[in-house]
């Protein structure tokens, strides 16, 4: 057996609503489909959990010490530009060995675009 | 020349931090070099403006009495279980001759799902 030693963390931003989460979840599923050796999982900033520290620190009890973030936001206001920075200096005091990776946001993405706009142009139907 | 007769709103939510437009303004241009006999603007639910109502207003004022709105939102909670049918009321309202349509989430779109996917994977690396 192979031990993983990588994490893939999708952080959304939560809401109260738990079918808000459902794309989310199946983001995660179609990702763990696709990623071999590495442990996928979803957390959230707020109203939703797994947080991130949280997240982080079950990953770290399972030996994994290679993380990368992705920010599952369209854009990036203060949730990427303070908040999730905030939690990342906190995750890195509380576990120096980590290699702690943050992507940028999904909805910025050109391929991420493509689809969206797809989807815009399609929604106008004939 | 042609009087266009459809518009398109994408909705957004609105944040504080004017980058965190930057994606959705990109989204709009990219729309708009695709669809042919629409206009296509964006409208925010909150921290930004134009809103949806004065948008709506604005086309309406143009003539336009076909109106699709595409929530480009990840998941569904309470800003389109709640809000977005209330603002629709609202519009209806306002505008009874109008045809409004209202597209589902933009992240529950199967072709958003497939692309967000691939960058969740890509995020991985080597």
């Amino acid at each position: 057996m192979t031990t993983m030693r990588r994490g893939l963390i999708l952080f959304a931003h939560g809401a109260r609503a738990a079918s808000w989460a459902v794309p989310f979840e199946r983001l995660r599923d179609q990702t763990r489909e696709r990623v071999a050796g590495a442990v996928v999982e979803l957390a959230f900033l707020e109203l939703m959990t797994p947080s991130l520290p949280d997240t982080i620190d079950a990953m770290r009890a399972q030996g994994i010490d290679d993380i990368t973030v992705v920010p599952v936001f369209l854009g990036k206001g203060g949730h990427l530009l303070r908040d999730l920075p905030a939690l990342c200096d906190e995750v890195r005091a509380a576990h120096p060995a980590l290699t702690l990776n943050v992507a940028g946001a999904i909805g910025e993405d050109p391929g991420v675009q493509r689809a969206m706009t797809d989807y815009c142009v399609n929604s106008l139907g004939g």
